[in-house]
């Protein structure tokens, strides 16, 4: 199977939070956003698989700053490392406030697992990946590190319960 | 500060899948299924903190079985265990299957950090929880375990890399 | 057929509204309320029959309190009453009210008629329901008296008219 | 107040059903439709009062024939009959099946009640209507004639039970 | 193949807007302007064709006035010329204003092309239009020579560039 | 008033077709499409003026292939002329088909005219624009062909006629 370079699964996408976005308290609501990073961590995914995928895990998000109506939210999604079958998948989140002169902040940071399926949904490998920048390989070995870090803990977890 | 108890911050809730509801292989669209949650989880934290809330971070949502067009949802909510300002929230989503004769499956199962704001949006404390069933003392712990693991990731994270 | 009991049907749903959910008046639009209701007694009836299901009328939608943005709102559905190849739903809504010290007040109160139907369309005998508790048998009564009324009410209607 | 004519408060509307309409057995979902028809009655009883108006109760929503994707469906609404603060809506439904020809079929009819609300929420009078037309007239004896049944109903439960 | 007339296209259809359909400005959102355009012009080419239909461009659709929260909007829709396989639909949108003492004002005029199409999707001929009244005669011009004026255009710039 | 380079307001966003944004056949929804390119084209204004703007005119949106459930959206917009208080924005739609191996093919292009406006909905002035690729300066001069021709056609359709 081909090798994939980092920038052949960059999404970067754009879009402005309108007052359907938003919970009761008028910031946008987290779901929204998730359902932004959701699509745009599987587009990478697809990008660079090219084939079926499906979500696995959404190992962390983090929010920062609240959005609020007439933010312009501006999303990067890229694969960080690839296993097997699966993919972590590193999203960021960077808001422009028109509201005030343009500023912009740090609204959310997000990693998510896919895996590649066949058409009968079953798992399939995937291509590796090259990091090449500095950044890229920072990624890659941080991407090793959080999915170490989750297999202790559900280790650790496990050996304390039994369900 | 009250205390309050698991059962008080209790969501039980219910919805089927729409058509509207899917990504483009006609499974249940994650992001979709993601609002469903920060929904029932956002209803929980205000029903233990009384005030408003706002989504931190969602810790770990892990995906078991795909739903469809059709599957009946039931989504469980709960307050694992308070800390000062903060509350991991618990969630389960099984899956009823009309078309495989009422078929029950685990659909996912995700762990949530809400804070209690002021009107202001400034953090406030949040009361205790007193767990009481062996199910919530297990929780309890385990939220713990979570939080301390996610504080050595975050530490590790940092010693290695200087952004 | 086996004879199923209420409790076999019971779908207790919660939802928050959101700022997309209300009309230009900034109350809960009638529409959205009809869905949520829609949704749960359809899951309701589905629990009940085990088969596909479709809405035949809604006989009664009574609104009692405006719900407004941030209002939790309670659904309870159960089966009322099986005739032949009907059902009664019964629903209530009630709404927890955050900006007035969690207030609770009715929001409505709705019967629904649904029919068990096969793949084709056509309808099919549902199973008898016991009413157990005196709650249930009041419904179960009720039930009646209102489909009465209907059958009175389309057959004045129907002298007095030709069309 | 100026009396008004039906014609004042006629509303026909148009829609074609979306593949995002339909409920888990690709027929329109029952909560799709009463949107449309909520919308409809409303602004049927904006235009007979010139104020806000809120909707009170769905006295009867009957289907008859299931609408599918690509059904376009006309609407159809106005005031039968003016109360004191409150009017009557009826309210047609029918669908035109492009896949059978342009067939056109009745879907559904619906009664609602919405009353007239100043900016404080609080009931005010509303215009008194002036049927013309026999079915104009008719459908005017048809709302006294149900809004009696409804009494006498409310009446019959009330006497059963004390809840 | 049978002639059509105009009247035979014509579609009406009113919508109220919600908060859930306007911008970060409270405005109503463009976007949904010509979602509710889009389908009123699907639904009277298909009037007109009998046959699917497709939207092959939007010639042109120019803003007037904003439409806010609560306005009600009327939009008509009628073919105003066919050609081989297309048509040109135009629209027109009125607002009534609530809150202006129901004032109407013009929102917006739009002029779409949509071809016939077989079930392959294909371009098939459509029925020709006979206009009728004077209006009708003019519009039917008027479709000419917006044909003619971008045709010209297309020229123009096709002309001076070789992409 | 600072000048503005096209790189100022270039937007790139992407997006997935999913099943809720297609139409009775099954192809993406022509009103979904445009809600999309008028969410980016707002972006770009707004990025070039740094003020509120308002659509004031979709001047023309070809539409050139289906996009279908699955199907990757690649949007691009910029500004490509500023003119005392409007804006030509260029978009730019093409489409990645995971099911056709990945194959690229255009979906749409359009040209839509934005204003900057004040806090009181009126116009004010934009930044001028210095286009600098060859793209750039063709696009530019296009722009004003595409005004030229605008104006031409709308004193061709006064002078005919009397409304």
């Amino acid at each position: 199977m081909k090798k994939k370079f980092v920038k052949d699964s960059c999404v970067e996408t754009t879009d402005v939070v309108q007052p359907s976005n938003v919970n009761a308290y008028y910031l946008v609501f987290g779901g929204h956003m998730i359902s932004l990073l959701d699509k745009a961590a599987c587009i990478s995914a697809i990008r660079h698989c090219e084939s079926k995928v499906t979500t696995v895990s959404m190992n962390s998000i983090q929010f920062y700053n609240p959005a609020v109506v007439g933010t312009i939210l501006d999303i990067k999604a890229s694969v960080n490392r690839a296993f097997n079958t699966s993919m972590e998948i590193g999203l960021k989140v960077t808001g422009t406030f028109p509201n005030e002169n343009m500023a912009v902040k740090d609204i959310c940071r997000a990693y998510m697992t896919f895996v590649a399926i066949d058409d009968n949904g079953k798992p399939i490998p995937v291509p590796a990946i090259v990091p090449q920048t500095a950044a890229e390989k920072r990624r890659y070995k941080e991407a090793g590190i959080r999915r170490e870090a989750q297999k202790e803990l559900t280790n650790k977890l496990k050996k304390r319960i039994v369900r």
